[in-house]
């Protein structure tokens, strides 16, 4: 039966990012160490003293990081599983300051890492080796609002959610929402085509960024910051960016496509006995929920299990027994008595058609981010572990959570789950054939990688598959694209690289496979 | 008041596209004569028999076109601007037949136009020499259809309605909509980034073609026909093709999100006193109607007029009088009687604020399309004059209209408006910021262009517009895209021009300002 929620307080989802004290990043080990096939590129010059002299005469002194201990946590992603050896980072306050400083990399060959709020997933806005770290960090400004058409335009390394608190005041909201909401820059989200947790609803960024600025590898400003709807002059040349995670240049600026603030947002969980039956309500949802369906998540009870655990002992169960499957459904609208209509005559026939046993609907804000965060604090709770393998497939909804099983049969086949691995938890975006698989072990080691690598690659592929549905490349990745991209794809993406960025300069060693490494192709 | 509709029969909207005799169309005068500033490229050939040869031998004989009078409509756009002079049409039935024949093409230096239902407006799809017509007429097959996930997979020749007619069967919807529906093509849509009357709520191309299946000059397949959602493995090179308007490659195979049809559709018209009233009911509605509005049009009372001779004396207004703007609201949503509740708790709104004094709601589906016939016949009524210049701009809304009276005013001054020219016509969407500007005059007049241009595009650019909101830029604004983009965005554009037709033969003569002109650049 379906039931109000009664109780209300909830820890809410701890922030990404930044962090960690010097100390603890110490531990981490070299990105270079880990992955000895990774070669430093002999194009690219090492770092002088006259280079750092250089950075100080265009940037202000606070702007050119040089200290061991300020440069650690640019160093190390937010996981601790990729660590460079940057000795230098910058942070720009201006457009006109990252093309100066792009040109003289460029000119002298220097590597240089983008990074925004360093909660990449893939180890892409990290050095590998002594790339300079040019951060957005110090370019945060908004820079206009426009109510009537309710575009925004406004500095690459503004935070997300300081955008989206932003257009609360003014009625909108941001078009994506994502758990490092609190740390990620909206120029990091762009550079990596963020999908997260509303997809399904506002469309992905290649259809709601409506312009960026960019600074090309030679020092070029690409400025394509249009706030229109519809501009059919040219090769829609952003597009290329969006996604390209930093390969191609820096984004600096971004406007955006903004929609209406909902009036209305209702949650509801609900308790499955089957994947089949997640796939039934969400069939369902789009149904009867339809245009005012905003997510729609699922997890499965291993990963209940670590955030149960990682609340602690004070934590009470929303529904009154335990289910194999979870599924979050989210409703944004502009009339709460419609949408509240709408939401129990769903909930209503799931229950008459059996598909759901039990279910809890939020009566306020603070219920709903509590149902929010049994979902946000996957991620977190996995991480608990010591070591969590992330991968991040699309695969064809049916399929969608067949990998997670195939996966858990091989580790244990080879004897390493209930060992090294502890546990393979299956979660993610229903609605965008999304699942986020977690390998959670004591752990980073080669035997566990060989055990789950290539075999998870291999599966998405033949499954017709994306092995980056929403994480991207970066450097865990870089020789993978060939299980997503043909061959032409691959040798055309090449191609506009060396267009762009003939000396290679810009974020090396990922995206792309090594050149003398093709063995997916 | 708010009235319902009482009559009902209206004619529908004309098919747009072939159907023109072929004396009629030799009246059209020739490209070449009347735009003698282009020259016929050296660096192409002159189609030989040897060449007809070899096209009859890799396609079926009713592939491939030579009879003179066969070729006319090939030859002349539907506005009967433009008229080329190709002496073979090319029309295979495979993505294999299109490689064959165009990797010849570029072997043999010959220029090449990719052609759809030929419904484009800036004379894009039409050749203006010699070039070989490659039309995708017969490739009209649909692939695949995914009910669980809602993605259509099908070949570029498919005519937009007819997939729109397919997915109505199956509970789904195109995400886009258009007067040409009945006879453009999907191929030719996405190769021109189509806008259309439902962009406002169902998002732009970018954002919901999923997946294509491109040919490049050297008959390279890029295979990227994908119906995922997410995936972040490379540059998404598709966006690309998306507006490339067939200069870099013909598009065989389009794979689309689709939305679910919606179970309701309502449609308003109400008459309106200002454009201030105008943009005001927007935001109302924008408010209101949120999440179920799917169309927000307006035209002037010279659209209206133009409709209404054009309806002939049968006509009845559906307004009890007539008024200087009209605005047509859509609804689209899962339950009618929420979405007429929205409906009339937002015209209710508009009566009480006195934004309006005048509207109707259609009562089924007859005036529905009724109502809609008002909008959609514009343009054709507008052609009935003899002579329709066309513009196409995106402004910001507020000043979306000024445009319009600003050249009322100009051609009146210069003592054209009521001689040659006849009426200077505002209409659009104004959602998107979207204005049509259509000056219809006896004939196509050197004095009357040099009236309008390049004022137009200067008025637009001023105004940070753009100077093409969705036609595209075709030959008509070959040498105007500087309006709206920088030196160093077009400098990057024919870039990647160079990179992938590096010997031209992609729709030459169109998109780039030739390079012996840069005036506005």
């Amino acid at each position: 039966m379906f039931h109000r929620r009664a109780s209300a307080a909830r820890p809410m989802l701890a922030a990404y990012g930044r962090g960690y004290t010097s100390d603890s990043s110490r531990t981490v080990a070299y990105t270079k160490d880990k992955y000895p096939g990774i070669e430093r590129s002999t194009a690219l010059n090492q770092l002088s003293s006259e280079d750092i002299t250089f950075f100080k005469s265009i940037l202000p002194p606070t702007s050119v990081i040089t200290d061991e201990d300020d440069l650690s946590s640019y160093n190390v992603d937010w996981m601790r599983k990729y660590r460079g050896q940057s000795s230098v980072v910058l942070l720009p306050k201006t457009t006109e300051q990252v093309a100066k400083a792009l040109a003289y990399c460029n000119e002298r060959r220097l590597g240089v890492v983008p990074q925004g709020g360093n909660t990449g997933l893939v180890g892409g806005g990290v050095p590998v080796f002594d790339e300079v770290v040019i951060s957005t960090q110090h370019m945060n400004g908004i820079r206009s609002f426009d109510a009537a058409s309710g575009t925004i335009t406004c500095d690459a390394g503004c935070i997300l959610e300081v955008l989206d608190n932003y257009l609360a005041e003014r009625g909108y909201m941001m078009p994506l929402d994502l758990g490092a909401k609190g740390s990620c820059h909206i120029g990091g989200n762009v550079a990596t085509n963020a999908g997260g947790l509303r997809l399904l609803r506002y469309g992905s960024l290649h259809g709601t960024v409506l312009g960026l600025e960019t600074v090309l590898p030679d020092g070029t400003v690409l400025d394509n910051m249009s706030t229109l709807r519809k501009d059919n002059t040219g090769y829609d040349l952003k597009q290329l960016f969006i996604g390209s995670e930093g390969t191609l240049g820096i984004i600096t600026g971004v406007s955006m496509l903004t929609p209406k603030r909902a009036k209305s947002t209702n949650v509801a969980l609900v308790g499955l006995e089957s994947f089949e039956k997640v796939q039934e309500t969400f069939h369902m949802a789009k149904d009867m929920l339809s245009e005012i369906l905003s997510a729609f998540e699922f997890w499965d009870h291993k990963a209940a299990g670590l955030v149960r655990a990682h609340h602690g002992v004070g934590h009470k169960d929303p529904l009154t027994s335990q289910y194999p499957f979870y599924v979050l459904v989210e409703t944004q609208g502009s009339d709460s008595e419609h949408d509240m209509a709408k939401l129990n005559g769903f909930l209503e026939k799931l229950l008459e058609s059996s598909i759901v046993d039990d279910g809890v609907v939020a009566q306020d804000d603070t219920q709903i981010k509590s149902l929010w965060s049994l979902r946000e604090l996957i991620p977190e709770a996995c991480s608990k572990a010591g070591a969590v393998y992330k991968y991040d497939v699309s695969i064809p909804v049916p399929k969608l959570y067949t990998l997670v099983e195939d996966m858990r049969e091989r580790l244990a086949a080879v004897g390493l789950l209930g060992q090294q691995v502890e546990e393979v938890i299956g979660y993610g975006h229903v609605g965008d054939g999304n699942l986020h698989l977690n390998i959670t072990a004591t752990s980073y080691d080669s035997k566990v990688t060989q055990a789950i690598e290539p075999y998870v690659y291999e599966w998405t592929a033949k499954h017709a598959g994306s092995i980056s549905a929403e994480h991207g490349l970066g450097l865990m990745k870089a020789e993978k694209i060939g299980y997503s991209k043909s061959p032409s794809m691959i040798h055309l993406m090449r191609q506009i690289k060396q267009l762009i960025d003939p000396h290679g300069i810009m974020n090396p060693y990922k995206y792309f496979p090594s050149t003398h490494q093709h063995q997916h192709q």
